[in-house]
Parts: structure tokens; C-alpha cells; sequence
């Protein structure tokens, strides 16, 4: 589907205009949950996750039935700056993976019983070394953005954006930094596993975007700093407020490029969870800053929307127990 | 089936007896896990799970098709005493609830593609109350242990052992202080929800039952202090170990029925992980106590398996990356 938005302010009206969860979903989901056969909270955080997801659902009893994971791939400048371990060509390379079904993605949105979309971006036309200018133009992450935005099918009742893309821990540091404040050494981490140098060399890499480009606004930063997967990612997430589709975020990157929606618009992340806490070092920084409480945390870092997809079994389960459990009426069991 | 066993000392050996993982099949599989499309050691957990898994399956490309989830039911003497919020005929008709598809366990063991079984275990015949007398004769907790692992079905490859029995985080604390040592006040918490007097009550029950027993030896404490249902959970972990099944242990009644194995034979839960961390109060110590990392930790406080289901996800997603990834040969994708 096309996107409704052909600027960046158009984008940022589109957040503005974002209507928030149903209040009367929330209210009946709430009642129904106290009815169900179980000691009062003994679901715990499924409770939660249950009347949370039946608010952007509009019905106090939903399901979930139509899981789409997407994975937006894109090319970095700055590997010319030598930030990964891994040559650019490994980009192409897990794309057709992907696309093969060779890939821990696949195996993961299998087992969630999800389908998987991959949108490759421009693999061939990398983003600017943000070291030396914007990775993007306005149009050029715009086009991104849209990409994003068109990808997410309105039918799917819950959605989880991964990435691919060399490079690209490097540029989310740089895009958290610029947006959530702090020096580039709080947001720069080992990514796939560079060694001491390496890290120091992308450190100062961050460092030196921040201080080239004047990121004031958040969706500048996502711009001059990010990437198309990045901005893609963050296409999604608004589309998906848009058809009132939930949506898990996955780790770092991901995280990364749901904070600039958050700090251009606050609020704009309200229909997300967070699907797990990654190694990458400052996941949990960024996550605090979003006041986002991972549901799993099993050490996972690498990226595909491996995290997120793996949290989907969670939520259906959550909403499984909501909407199909006997109420203590139905199931003649005292109340306690 | 039938068990091999017929009395304790005969079960004990058959603990003594155990096979250990094989080597050959871990070996394997890290090698395999080597070769698979990803940076080394980005799916965390996962791939110390899918290695484990491997060793106890005889395999280096286990899978996951036939798990199985059952629910143990006893009923306490113990609850004479006033220790649970709920009254005691509220098992037998959590049961019936089970039976009809109404409960937690059956939308999380739907959600996880088990099979279900519940196992009533002399729901008209309480327990005896341990504060007066042994909860069961050496007959009875062996009845117990054989009817846990004639439940266990041979071709399964993944079992969950849950558990309904209103009174029984009273006997597993008192279980947990027997075997682990400690106070009766590091063990007891609220259960289903009882209030500050409630929790008093049940601390005193459990400090009366441990001074009244001699409760040296592990399975004598599981008969003094514990209950059918916890007696059946033992007998089925030790089973799914003589068949080479992996168990997904559950919450605090389901890992203090576990610890007497571990405390009557060293290694006894090595073919076991920990599903999740509960709510309740010493299940974190518990845990501790067994040297096991939890794989959720959501705040569930139900019992029913539901923790231990809810993870069943996790480890078929571990092996479902594991056997079914491409080798970085396989997809001609650069290896770093």
C-alpha cells in the first residue's frame, strides 16, 4: 500500500494525528481478566501484555492470528571506516539467505508461526559516511520511511521489524546518542563482535558524526546519522499505529530507530512492547530510556528481528489465556 | 507404563544409575553451531540450549515434535491448618476446568503445540496433615512417584511437569527448607495470595513440620512434608531422565519436588532447565540453590506447568535455529 506522506513534516504530522488506545477495550479486558479462572494476577506480566494488546485492538477479547515480521536491509558509507567485523558484501549475501531460508529469521518466524517479509533497500547504493556528510537526503530517507510504511500489511494484528545491514550498530549508536544525549562511548557497543580496537575506532567513528551534524530534531538525526533499514523500521512502526497493529521492537537497532518516533512525537511508541534485552552493551540504556521492560532476555544479538519474533510466542500465549480461558462462572470454581 | 520401582530405595538407585549426557552429540553440535549463518554466539541461550539439548537427545540435529505438558493434582492434610486462600475443593474442580479446556495450562500447552495430560491423584484422600503426622507412608509417596512416571509417554522429546493442589507452596516450602536448609520464613511465601496473617500461619506450619520430621534424607523429606502431586512431578523428571527427555522445570512446587532429587543424587536434574522464575517468594533462591538460570522470568505465580509451557517456544526455537539454519558453506555467505 502507498503511504500518506511525501516530507518529513508530513511524516511528523502523521505522528502527531496518532489516536491512542481504546479506552472501553481496555475497561472490558480489565473485567474479563478478573473473571478468569486463576488467582487474581497469577498470569502476572500476561495480564498486562493482554489488556495492553486488546486496547490497540478495539475488543476486550482479540486474537491473534495474522503475525508479520519484516526485515528492512541496507548499506552503511561508514564502513569505510572499518566499524565491523564483517564486509559490507555480507549484507547481499544474508539477504538472499533470507530469502533461501537459511537464516535464524526463518527458523524464528517459523516456529511463531509468523510470515516473513524482506525488503532489501538500495543494497547497491549505500548511505553517505556519515563521518563526512548526511547518510541521507531528505527524499532518500522520505523513500525509506515509505518503504517502511508500505511493507506493513494492514491486516496483520501484530507486527516485528528486523534489520540487516553492516554497519548498522554503528549508526544506531550515533542515531541514540544524538536523540537520548550522552556521549558516544554510552551508545557504542561490540555490534557482532568487534574486538578492543575496533570498538575504540567506532567510538570516536559516533563521536565525530555527532559532532558534524546538527541533529536537534530527531527525525534530522534519523536522517543525517541512520540508515534506510533504520528509517524503514521506523516507517513500519508508524504504519502500524496507523492500522492500530501492535508491535514488538527487537534490540538495539531497532530500539534505536523507534526512539527518534518517540522523541519526535512522545507517545508515538505506546502501541509497542519490547520483545527481549540484547548482549549489544547499551540496550538497556536505550530501552530505559523508552521506559520499556523487555519480556525476554536471553542474550541474543543479532539483529534479523531474531528478539522480537521470539517474544510473539508470548504475547499469543497472553492473549490465549485472556480470550479463551473460562471465566469462574463458565467453569463452576470457587472465586477464592 | 509401568515403572521399575517399587519401593524408595529402589528408585533411589535407579537415580544412581543414570546415564549422563552423550559427548559425542554435544561435540557435534558445537561444531555445527560454528558453522551456522551467524556471528559466534549472537543467538545467546539459544545455542547453549539447542548444544544441551543435542547431548540428551543422542543427537547433533535434535528436533522438537512430540512435547509433552502434565498436570499432577494432589490435595494436603496441611490445609486444616489454614494456609490457603482458596478452599481445598477448589482442586477437584480446577481439574474438571483442566478437563474442559478452561484453564491457563490449556491455552499455553495449545499455544506451544503439546499434548496435555492430567493425572487426579486421590483428590477424596488428603494427604496426611504434616503437622501431626508423615503426609504419606512409604506406600503411598511410592504410589505417587510410580503414578509420575507411568505418565510420562516414552517417544516424547520434551516434557513439562506442572501441578494443581491447593495447600501445596506450604508442603514445597516445607520440601525446600528439608533438603536445602535454612528458616521456614526463607521458604513459605504468599502462594495464591494470602494476606500478612495468612503468611504467618503458613510459617508456622512449616517450622512445625520441619521440627517434627527427620527429614535427613532428601526422599524421606519428599514423603514427610510433601504431597502426591510433588512425589508424581519427581517420579516423572526421573522417568523423562531414563528415557533421555529433556524437562522444562516449572515454578517454586514443581523446583522444590526437583531439588529432593538433586539432594538424594547429585546430578539428578542435569537433563532439566529452568522454564521460568515466579512470582513467588523463594523460587529465586530455589533456583539458586539448584545452580539453574531461568529462561522467562514474567512474573507468572500459577502453577499448572504455565511457566515451564510458556518456555516450551523458547527451546524449539533454539533447535528449530540449531538443525534447520544454513552452514555459512551452504548459502556462500562470507564468515567474518
Amino acid at each position: 500500500m502507498t503511504a500518506p506522506f511525501s516530507t518529513l513534516s508530513e511524516f511528523r504530522a502523521l505522528l502527531e494525528a496518532a489516536t491512542g488506545p481504546d479506552m472501553a477495550s481496555i475497561a472490558g479486558a480489565k473485567e474479563r481478566n478478573g473473571q478468569l479462572t486463576k488467582p487474581p494476577g497469577a498470569l502476572g506480566r500476561l495480564e498486562e501484555l493482554a489488556i495492553w494488546y486488546a486496547g490497540w485492538r478495539d475488543t476486550d477479547r482479540p486474537s491473534i492470528e495474522k503475525p508479520q515480521v519484516i526485515i528492512f536491509a541496507g548499506n552503511h558509507g561508514v564502513c569505510a571506516q572499518g566499524v565491523s567485523a564483517f564486509p559490507p558484501e555480507v549484507t547481499v549475501q544474508m539477504v538472499a539467505n533470507f530469502e533461501h531460508g537459511g537464516a535464524a529469521i526463518n527458523q524464528l518466524s517459523k516456529a511463531a508461526g509468523a510470515s516473513l517479509d524482506v525488503v532489501a533497500l538500495d543494497l547497491d547504493m549505500p548511505t553517505q559516511d556519515f563521518t563526512v556528510a548526511p547518510a541521507m537526503s531528505e527524499g532518500e530517507v522520505v523513500l525509506a520511511l515509505i518503504a517502511g510504511w508500505a511493507a506493513v500489511e494492514p491486516e496483520t494484528d501484530l507486527l516485528v521489524t528486523g534489520e540487516m545491514g553492516i554497519g548498522n550498530t554503528t549508526s544506531a549508536a550515533a542515531v541514540a546518542a544524538a536523540v537520548l544525549g550522552g556521549d558516544a562511548a554510552d551508545w557504542t557497543g561490540r555490534g557482532t563482535g568487534v574486538d578492543d580496537e575496533g570498538l575504540a575506532r567506532k567510538t570516536d567513528v559516533v563521536a565525530r558524526g555527532l559532532a558534524l551534524h546538527d541533529t536537534t530534531d530527531p527525525l534530522e538525526a534519523l536522517r543525517c546519522l541512520g540508515g534506510r533499514e533504520l528509517a524503514a523500521m521506523a516507517g513500519a512502526i508508524a504504519a502500524a499505529r496507523h492500522h492500530r497493529i501492535p508491535v514488538i521492537l527487537d534490540g538495539f537497532i531497532c530500539s534505536a530507530a523507534a526512539a527518534t518516533l518517540e522523541k519526535a512525537v512522545a507517545g508515538s511508541l505506546d502501541h509497542t512492547v519490547a520483545g527481549h534485552l540484547s548482549a549489544e552493551g547499551a540496550h538497556e540504556r536505550l530501552l530505559d530510556a523508552l521506559g520499556k521492560k523487555p519480556l525476554l532476555s536471553l542474550g541474543l544479538r543479532l539483529g534479523e528481528g531474531s528478539g522480537g519474533t521470539l517474544a510473539i510466542n508470548v504475547l499469543k500465549s497472553a492473549i490465549a489465556c485472556h480470550s479463551d480461558m473460562a471465566t469462574f462462572a463458565e467453569a463452576g470454581v470457587a472465586a477464592g
